[in-house]
């Protein structure tokens, strides 16, 4: 592609560097915006750097937050004994988006992967073993996706935890080797309610 | 969407303002951004509030420019006595890829198209007809997608020019209502070579 102004050139290389934008998608956006208003374009360009300067990782569940504890962790009306593991973010905001939990969270940051070079030091294992220990935790769901890696994952953890804590893990609604994330609310939803204790989870396979 | 962070979920609603970018899209477009270095974040934000705030359109031919006058027009080894007419921004960054014209481009806005409300009065005819007046014009070219709408934009534009103005129209390499923007490269060097005067074009109507 030829430009004839630097300055819309360059805003095309930025959003072409986007995962899935190709130039002629980021060509369409920037002469999107080139027809809004200034102070809209400059409240998008605003709303971006703040969120990237700004935004914080929860200290106590890793989850994203506005402050240093998450909205979620912060929040008495919702069961703090209670934790949900998810791999990432947008668990958490799959499974928020179900309304169905009112407990806490706790992002891995992923699973564990050797192929990939993910050991358990790579991940928000050891907090959630303190965090286990530390507060009065009931149960511990596991939301991991249904991959041999996920399921590693979950082995691991469950070892280490309290015998005390009840450990359970979303039902199986979801087909085996099929991304959390993708699935529709209903899906989840149900397999929330319908966890099970993890020994016959361990045990079925 | 539920969101525990507002700076996220801020991030996310400006882009699912853009046209081709649902929710899910947006997520994962500023999810990305937020695992970027903040530098880089910064860059981007900046780059497309200065695209808003500091681009121009050319005086002479209403491109995109980083000045007063466009790169194009500025550019003395170009052939300034040759025109392309073109509807917007796009064709003429699609025009300037076939890398097959060294003239200079006049870019309409849009075509007459009475149905959608826009009259020759909304459109860049006026400076077009009076650029070709003033200017020592040698040819006009038309490369207006194949539509009715572009015909009759071609017609009432041809009627008003100086009789002396050697007038083409692009090859109809293009079906007949395709749109220009969506030709391949080839196609739109091959039709810019093959340019008709527009004698052939208004009687084989
Ligand atoms: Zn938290
Ligand atoms: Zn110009």
């Amino acid at each position: 592609m030829q430009f004839s102004s630097a300055l819309l050139e360059n805003a095309v290389n930025e959003f072409s560097k986007l995962p899935g934008i190709g130039r002629k998608t980021a060509l369409r956006l920037v002469l999107h915006l080139l027809k809004q208003e200034e102070e809209d374009v400059q409240h998008f360009s605003e709303v971006v750097s703040r969120m990237r300067n700004e935004i914080k990782f929860c200290q106590r569940c890793h989850n994203v937050a506005d402050a240093d504890i998450c909205s979620i962790c912060a929040n008495s009306m919702r069961k703090q004994d209670v934790i949900c593991v998810v791999e990432n973010i947008r668990d958490v905001i799959a499974l928020e988006s179900t309304q169905q939990f009112s407990g806490t969270y706790h992002v891995l940051g992923g699973v564990i992967s050797p192929l990939d070079g993910v050991g358990p030091s790579q991940l928000n294992i050891d907090t959630l073993i303190h965090r286990v220990q530390k507060e009065e935790i009931r149960e511990v769901i596991f939301a991991l996706s249904p991959t041999i890696q996920g399921d590693t994952t979950i082995y691991y953890i469950q070892k280490k935890l309290n015998p005390g804590v009840r450990i359970t893990t979303i039902a199986r609604g979801i087909a085996f080797g099929g991304e959390l994330e993708y699935a529709d609310e209903m899906t989840l939803a149900r397999s929330l309610q319908n966890r099970l204790p993890i020994e016959s989870y361990v045990s079925n396979k």
